[in-house]
């Protein structure tokens, strides 16, 4: 049952933050009670920064990532190396890759994987550019780091049926049991692709 | 670590987002995300109603509810019994105890409870209005429904020790075992004044 609230102001903020992802009734309205408690310039920004993000958003024309301008950071860097393309499935992927430092090359946001389930397709994906990337005599490897779901994997055939026509070098990131993680409580799938995968041992670490 | 965002515009509207209560940067960027899968409407929709929310928001002149006139709905309601008044902590009471539809009478919104750990007084509330409208001829019956905690008992109390000075009956909210839970399963507090407070049986039902 709806609530009575006392002012159509509030039902109207609460009525909106509910459009948001895993954002209840008594949630909106701790958030919007929260919000009366602030001083104004609180909500204003807060309201100013989602509206302007939605309305001023642009996408990297070669990598497809949230960008300020028409070339994102990365892909202007002349820094990074050009020549290794990684595909993500979205920012976050993206983000998190990017902090671990450990990663040089350049990216490409898919904007999903392949779901018959929900209806997306390759056409749906940003799959073209990434083909016509691949095609370039400057790209090498292109390094395949989607999720492991049946989702992603199949997204991983998918592409790599197309780019092996291509004269790149195909890789995906290594999977394996996490680094400090126990043996006997890493899942078995795991396990075992950790011992089909097996590397040479260098010294200490890895 | 602060991670590293390819736009300002995301990075603005994810700090902003994380300064609402619950909820930290993963879910930020996950919320932002969500806004710009969406159509631009549901972006403008929900700034909008934060930033009208916070700056348009008034509070009724005789029970401080969050309000759209200087009298709420209820207040300006004649239909409403004016000589009694319920007394409660904030917005979100007054609401769970509309929503039961058994009660005809004003509210009062304290705004708080007494706190000495958090610096909240007696001066930090809404008190002086409620001892004012005590004192009319016209109001019977003070229900203080604050919660049972040390603040809610010492509220009430301080409530108390003013209100028995003006002509009201003052009561509490029945505290007891909830409708349909067992009685093995319930605190032993609740158990204790449940079997002190009593009530005469009038058949099927209470």
């Amino acid at each position: 049952m709806e609530p009575s609230y006392s002012s159509l102001l509030l039902q109207n903020a609460v009525q909106e933050l509910t459009r948001l992802p895993g954002i209840g009734r008594k949630t909106a309205l701790r958030l919007a009670l929260h919000l009366l408690r602030q001083p104004a310039e609180i909500a204003k920004a807060l309201g100013d920064s989602v509206i302007k993000l939605r309305e001023e958003v642009r996408y990297c024309r070669n990598c497809h990532t949230i960008s300020d301008s028409d070339l994102c950071v990365i892909c202007s860097n002349p820094k990074r190396d050009h020549s290794t393309i990684c595909v993500v499935e979205d920012i976050r992927d993206m983000m998190a890759i990017e902090n671990t430092s450990q990663y040089n090359g350049l990216y490409h946001v898919l904007g999903g994987v392949i779901s018959p389930m929900e209806g997306i397709g390759p056409g749906e994906l940003k799959m073209e550019s990434l083909f016509n990337k691949a095609a370039l005599l400057e790209t090498n490897e292109v390094i395949l780091a989607l999720p492991s779901t049946v989702e992603g994997d199949t997204t991983n055939f998918y592409l790599y049926k197309t780019l092996r026509n291509a004269e790149v070098t195909v890789t995906t990131i290594a999977r394996g049991i996490p680094v400090g993680d126990e043996l006997d409580y890493t899942d078995e799938i795991t396990l075992g692709r950790s011992i089909l995968n097996r590397q040479a041992y260098h010294g200490m670490g890895s």
